[in-house]
């Protein structure tokens, strides 16, 4: 049985990314663009359906060299280490652990590490108005008590 | 002006949820099951639409106290800090700092804190299969190089 099949003959997968400080790690092979260094996709591992994430690591001094945007997608970036300053539409903010920020798929947006540290983050790629109801609202809570093995 | 009109006017929105380890001063008033300490949805503040993620910080020896499933939405849960357990299915395994769990909607689950830490994770809830295209596919790379105001 390949891990594809094993995964998907469950109703969860778990993919263990590592520690945050070494996600600098990671590196993605791009066709046409090269290598990105800290950077790694999880939707291939969590058999996700409803999202894309990446986890990344930037270092000090660096940054997105490029604008872009996005056709269908909103994103979510979640800053967890580091200092950094975004830019979205020409406006620039800092950014910083606990810093979360969403952006619509038309917005310009670009990025970079001001620290002295790795600048750590996740981005979370969801299709623009999906969601339908969430929260609490589309969860169903189970009889009975939960049993751990040591209960 | 009120800060929804301001978040609207704006393809971006900017939610400062603070430091990690400070995740467990928040508190979700949760009508007719109370209040739930160390979570916040931040759906409303990002203005998302195409995603739920909730902050979450659970207290050594605490535990969900009921499994729960959903009806349209995967869930991916990401650890930052820590040491737990997750039960999907009845299937219990280890989570810790990088841990990345996808759970499909009719996935039972529930999980705890087994650490002498708080456990600190994230939980992004997205509607299964809604996202078509995804990762460098959906992007658009803007013209020209990125000024910053330092440059």
């Amino acid at each position: 049985m390949n891990s594809y099949s094993d995964i998907s003959s469950k109703r969860y997968a778990l993919h263990e990314a590592g520690k945050l400080t070494a996600w600098a790690e990671y590196c993605l092979e791009v066709p046409g663009l090269g290598a990105i260094e800290g950077k790694q996709f999880v939707k291939d591992s969590l058999a996700a359906t409803g999202c894309e994430i990446s986890i990344n690591s930037l270092l000090p001094g660096a940054g997105m060299p490029f604008y872009h945007k996005h056709q269908q997608n909103e994103e979510v970036y979640i800053f967890l280490k580091g200092q950094g300053e975004m830019q979205v539409d020409a406006e620039t903010f800092q950014v910083q652990e606990g810093s979360m920020v969403r952006i619509s798929p038309a917005g310009m947006r670009s990025w970079r590490n001001t620290g002295s540290e790795s600048l750590i983050y996740l981005i979370i790629q969801v299709k623009e108005n999906s969601l339908e109801q969430y929260s609490l609202t589309d969860g169903v809570v189970g009889e009975g008590p939960v049993i751990w093995s040591d209960n």
